[in-house]
């Protein structure tokens, strides 16, 4: 566990007022050009200060020949140099005060003995001059609420809530550019790289006192310290929602992920079988990882687990049943008088069998009558949350409008599900989100936002229980 | 099995040359407006007669009284009236040599007793006859080569090879959205409904031998009927892919499928073991069964299952690799040859670890660098299939020339995955597209890409071997 000190430390990384990149380069396809870049366009309002031996001036700025010269505080050094060049510039750091460094070379412990060897380097210099040290072999880190997006990947992100944990950089740009296409908000994004230092475990404990994260999400391929990560997660759990992915359900990539970043995956059953154990919850697929951020950063917990599902169109809803049921979640009952409060908008003999799935098919199609028997169904007792269910249509609207002013009368959570391509839904899903309702285009992800829903609400039950 | 003369006959259903909208109404909320605007809007040339009792002009067409004022050949009535009055229409389309009805309204088998008994009567009376009766309770059906929209969905589709046949009207919008959005071209799309008179496996027969249909994706909640359709989809993979997405894994779905198309599901193992017999390739999610329809309609087949990857980035490629491996497929090695011909591009020491995936790192990201080392790794003697995983990033364009310039040179189908939001790579999609290239967005999708051209090549050669 990382003490007060070396939280605050980590914070402060996090929220430079100043920031080197050394290795920054004039030519576009170098590491070190668009890692300045990123920095520059990202927005961020501190000073900057490329370093490299020979440029005069890069993107504007002038350049300097070493850390030495730069003569004043520099609160973040982001280390675009290779595996042996890396060790040299962390070696100015320590010598110059600076207390931070994303390291983005590969070439440690992912390639064999000698990089090992390497990395082993790196590590004591980071531990003995107490140094904040990200990496190395990582994509870097991003924290949109100060503007900071010290990656190779310019990026602009919409500010929120969401942050990521990932042990891989592809697999963390795919998180973020689904988060794109869901209107989701970003707080933190860090790619652990080879964690030389600092651990999950590490980057867990920090983002469950972080306030600007309200959900944390990680890719996970393996790691040596998995007990640690469970543990940290579980009292994660107490403060805010942890879901993790970890791939490997196959148990064949133990190699590749060996190669990646270093890491001996393990064996898949046994993460899951103590995940379990500890009640973290899980996502079997990074669309899985996004529908349940989006659900958990948006919308409020459930009181109870009793899910009503409204729609008009019986597939969508027999598909969100069914995945809802194979992670061990069924539907309740409509109290008689929920039916019958229905029956009196559509008629008391409609040609539809009124159960939960509740399908008005026909009869409930038009915004007004939908939003009337949603209402309805979100005030059942025995509804925690209302799932509701629609189809993009050429002459009427989705019933956004009806939704929300429940939304605005009910504690209960809401979320939707819209039939649509993704830009049909998009002006919808960004309305939506504003007011605490994930909106979903596919029934599987509605499905899966739901189930993280309630998943958080008894991991945190039983982390409390375990906490006494 | 259908004759001859009922395949043709069902053909001329699908290609009528008039169509009646029995039910066509003035008032934009009803089915009957829907329907009409959408056989309008969708460009169908041929003649078009609304019909009803008081109506004097729908949308700028005369309106007819009933089905025998027409006066004229009538090819196809599409029929929005309630449950008893569509018997009605029925019963005049026979008397007036009518030969195929649509027939949307619910109200039948799926609410029980009272409408099992008309839905007989429906049975009856199409079945003596003659009459091609598509539903009742469906959403219709489309076929966009003969610029035929008769559902009450207004929608404009490419034109393309991919047929559906589902048992939802709701999943199988779904399903023609994702493919919008996948920039996906469609042939058939029929909402089977309760099949009164038509069962699965006989729309599969006619779409077998459909010319403009090149896959075929089902949706499936249950069938009384699953021996005949399972036979005929094994039939069928000697000439075309066929996939079947069965929902019900959860087996909590029975009743909510008995009540939206009176359908028994029966239980999901034994057609998954039924499946598994007759080697019919499935898909287990609404995303997996549009990706497989799309490789399937792009990409030629592979002459073997030697999957190759390549990427820029580990992560991605450790998801593909873990997502085939589920699906039993295992990445062989490339050739040391092919090993030494990539150093020869990338340096002789690379520091990465060349295997498969191969993961060239920041040594391959560079269109042409990378195109160079995709054509040296389809080139393998062990690889039949490439996967070739990419970053969108803001300073350089995807290898989309490259790629599509080895794909003119090599008889192996290819398939890309590329992180990217949708709008991203909607250019490349189109393109990749174009030349038979499926190009997907995530790595599950390209995954079960590349896992349905392996299973289809793999059953078609398994029913080649039970036809003898």
């Amino acid at each position: 566990m990382l003490s007060r000190d070396q939280l605050k430390h980590l914070d402060a990384v996090f929220n430079p007022q100043s920031i080197a990149v050394v290795g920054a380069n004039d030519q576009p396809e170098k590491v070190g050009y668009n890692l300045l870049q990123s920095i520059l366009e990202g927005g961020f309002q501190g000073r900057v200060y490329p370093v490299h031996p020979r440029h005069r001036e890069i993107l504007g700025l002038p350049v300097f020949q070493s850390l030495a010269v730069i003569g004043k505080t520099v609160d973040l050094a982001v280390i675009a140099l290779n595996e042996r060049s890396t060790l040299e510039a962390v070696q100015d750091c320590l010598r110059l005060g600076i207390k931070g460094a994303v390291c983005i070379a590969g070439g440690y412990g992912e390639i064999g003995p000698a990089g090992q060897e390497l990395e082993a380097r790196l590590q004591d210099l980071a531990r003995d001059g107490g140094l904040i040290l990200i990496g190395p072999n990582t994509l870097g880190m991003i924290n949109t609420h100060a503007a900071l997006y010290s990656t190779f990947y310019p990026l602009r992100l919409p500010r929120g809530g969401v942050s990521f944990i990932t042990q891989s950089g592809g697999v963390g740009l795919a998180l973020l550019q689904k988060c794109l296409d869901e209107g989701l908000g970003i707080s933190k994004w860090i790619g652990v790289g080879n964690r030389a230092v600092l651990e999950f475990a590490d980057y867990l404990q920090y983002l469950a006192e972080d306030e600007t994260t309200t959900v944390i999400g990680v890719f996970l391929e393996g790691t040596e310290d998995a007990r640690n990560l469970v543990q940290t997660a579980a009292r994660t759990l107490l403060r805010k929602p942890v879901v993790i992915y970890k791939v490997g359900g196959s148990g064949a990539v133990e190699d590749s992920a060996l190669t990646h970043t270093g890491t001996l995956a393990g064996s898949h059953r046994v993460y899951m079988d103590i995940f379990r154990q500890f009640e973290i919850p899980t996502a079997g697929s990074l669309g899985e990882l996004v529908a349940a951020v989006k659900a958990l950063s948006l919308a409020p917990l459930p009181a109870g687990g009793g899910v009503g599902i409204l729609t008009h169109t019986a597939g969508p809803a027999i598909i969100m049943q069914d995945e809802l049921a194979r992670r061990g979640r069924f539907l309740p009952r409509y109290a008689p008088e929920t039916i019958q409060k229905v029956k009196e908008v559509i008629g008391p003999n409609p040609p539809v069998v009124l159960r939960n799935p509740l399908d008005v098919a026909g009869l409930g199609f038009l915004p007004p009558v939908y939003g009337r028997i949603a209402e309805i169904a979100i005030g059942d007792p025995g509804i925690d949350i209302l799932a509701a269910v629609y189809c993009l249509h050429r002459n009427w609207r989705f019933p956004t409008e009806e939704l929300l002013r429940i939304k605005e009368r009910s504690d209960k959570p809401l979320v939707a599900c819209y039939i649509s391509t993704l830009s049909g839904a998009a002006r919808d899903v960004e309305m939506m989100s504003r007011h605490g309702v994930p909106l979903y285009i596919t029934a599987e992800e509605a499905a899966w936002g739901i189930h993280h829903l309630l998943a958080f609400r008894s991991a945190r039950i039983g982390a409390m229980g375990r906490e006494g």
